[in-house]
């Protein structure tokens, strides 16, 4: 037997708790937009992105903040009380560099606070926007890998899939994979790699934002390692870490 | 808007009540191995299959019962205190024509009893050797759909997905279809249609059951229209269902 480290997929926040992921890596993946938007706002020069799971809890550390911004949204708009949107092209740097992001998201930030509470001692979050810096990431650690998907309300979603397809496509010498969720999603990644831009207009996710106007937010979010730092979770924020 | 009814796929126990599915028929799908071998033992000529949920309820319903016979498996050996194992092979007309076959499985036999639970309006069972006899009655049925995947102690699996894919491949015009598994089940079986007997051999659950020398059966389970009746739930039993 290899004594490769494992690598499972997980399609839904619903099936983590089948897995132990004590000790393990989790890579949070919500590509459509959180984990697009928190590796865009740290390679602009973030200071750290505080992802909390509640909009008043957003409100409170917002203000208990020096240079802060609150930002979520609900159904394409930015939350009442908040001040800015889910959308990655609301980061440049002449916007956010130095600033803290205090962002609630619907899906990735609840399956973040699971993977914490679950014991996994690894925490980063990934999207196309960053793929190589958590490949390379995964690689070096050199232990057990959860590849998160946030999926919609707990629906399977193919955007997340295609991004743990995309990881382990690059990674998966590196491990030991027995997983038909993995097997599955690097062949939606392999089949569709040519083509992602025109693939997400198929998903649903596309139509629920398309309507919102979001196209080119959506296509940004599949496009590979135009922010390519890693999102480590250290002490209740995401900052960038150096593979150390 | 079109008013086809709707079609979704369920990769999971763990995700059945995500969804409505009161009023709504529900296709249990466990191809490895208890509804290929359902629809097998129909086929054969079996008077029905009572399907329960413990061991112990099966010896008694079998005892009870008249010419009927007790059925499972555990780790690829039939369960002490029951009588056959789950294998399709065990059920040809010469031995189980006119019986009751009282079967007990781990994850089919579950999802079952959830969906009645939550209220589905019709339930059959699905796999490989019963394809069309499935798709033909979903198509003349007009009801919503639920595709419901058995898995493996709740983990996502391929060769479910896979018959999933066959039937909304079969079944799609006659649906309205906003939903990310279906659409990855129907790229994963066109992509494998023409592989299937090669392909399975990549699934976790080939690797778990090709050890005790059902590679003959599992080949079996994915071969198409080989047994090609309906299985419908009425009253406690499966029975061929005469697409009434």
């Amino acid at each position: 037997m290899s004594n490769k480290p494992q690598l499972h997929t997980i399609i839904s926040p619903r099936l983590l708790d089948i897995y132990d992921v004590s000790n393990s890596i989790v890579v949070i993946i919500d590509v459509f937009r959180a984990t697009s938007t928190i590796a865009t706002a740290l390679y602009n020069g973030a200071a750290k992105v505080i992802p909390v799971d509640a909009v008043d809890k957003c409100i409170t550390i917002g203000n208990a903040t020096p240079n802060s911004i609150t930002a979520g949204e609900r159904d394409g708009k930015v939350i009442e009380g908040l001040q800015y949107g889910n959308s990655p092209a609301e980061y440049p740097r002449s916007f956010v560099e130095g600033k803290t992001l205090v962002l609630t998201t619907t899906n990735g930030t609840k399956l973040l606070h699971m993977a914490l509470q679950k014991g996994a001692s690894n925490i980063v979050t990934g999207s196309f926007p960053n793929l190589d810096a958590v490949c390379n990431y995964l690689i070096k650690q050199n232990k057990n890998v959860f590849l998160g998907c946030s999926a919609w309300k707990d629906r399977f979603n193919l955007e997340d899939t295609l991004f743990a397809g995309a990881v382990i496509n690059r990674v998966k010498q590196h491990f030991t994979i027995h997983c038909d969720a993995s097997l599955m999603a690097e062949e939606m990644y392999l089949q569709h790699r040519g083509d992602m831009k025109a693939f997400i207009r198929k998903t649903t996710h596309w139509h629920r934002l398309a309507q919102y106007g979001l196209e080119k937010d959506l296509e940004y979010c599949v496009t590979e390692n135009v922010a390519n730092i890693l999102p480590l979770y250290k002490e209740g924020s995401l900052v960038i870490g150096y593979n150390e």
